[in-house]
């Protein structure tokens, strides 16, 4: 799951059901976090910049002291691709320390 | 210069001179930074987290690869204050490697 | 316990007690943190980076892929003091993601 | 230039003449970077770390302030490869700012 391939819809109805907290759409996947303090969402933001850079694919992202909003979409392709929903199971992994 | 004042009318007009590529108003301190890479952004933005977190005041921030959007202003005083006009001539600094 | 007081030998028994799996001595304090990978080490080693330029006070550490080793000490107090103390306790707490 | 194949002696003698600043044995690559503060430093280890986790390839450093010392070698080659001579002089444009 990690070519940029545009997903079709019968895939990103299936993303939905893994992908529960976030927003799917075929134009993009979304999904506002919240932790406790900056600390804790710094580091989570240092996770998703390694994994960021290691697959050149790097998130439209916002924070704001305990808040990042998170949104993933494949630029050239013009919406969500395999690789964004690659990177969404890992970025969803990472906001709960695993 | 770090205090959570309110800035007047006349020191904004002074911070304008000083902040040259900052947009500056009586709300918010706002610039646009456009660095090679996200590498450099992301050491920039580094360098922005250990300065936020040292004052206890952190940015409304957001970026995508190598750009970085840096908004500053003080919620519980609806403004921008000293604190603010402090960070962004530090975050001015920090942009430039200094 | 954030002064730059250097602890007396009760304290440090005491300290003993609370930092089960840190190496206590009146000379400085020592840990060695195992991750399950460089993301997680990475993302540790953030927050302690924030914590330290916050209190101006930076530890001496080391780390290769998922290892991190940390001393504490006092340079210009040539021993454990009250901060070592405080920023051990703060550390061993953002190990387990608190 | 980024295979895990180790260095001969001839392409070593070249690599003291590129990396003049660093130890080069054939053991290993390694070399202290001295910054102007903490800020500096960590900013750079962030570039270093993005690098790092995007060929897999980690190094063995320690952090005091503003000093850095970087120690690269390829452990299950048992020596210096093609790609610690690779970081090596991509982690000494990063430490200029580049």
């Amino acid at each position: 799951m990690k070519n940029r391939i545009l997903l079709d819809s019968a895939t990103l109805d299936l993303l939905r059901l893994q992908l529960t907290n976030w927003e799917v759409t075929p134009q993009a996947l979304k999904r506002l976090y919240v932790f406790s303090n900056f600390s804790e969402a710094w580091a989570f933001m240092n996770r998703v910049a390694l994994l960021a850079e290691k697959h050149d694919h790097h998130p439209n992202w916002s924070n704001v002291y305990n808040r990042v909003e998170i949104t993933l979409f494949t630029h050239d392709r013009g919406g969500v691709t395999e690789l964004d929903a690659y990177m969404a199971a890992e970025i969803e992994r990472m906001a709960f320390g695993k």
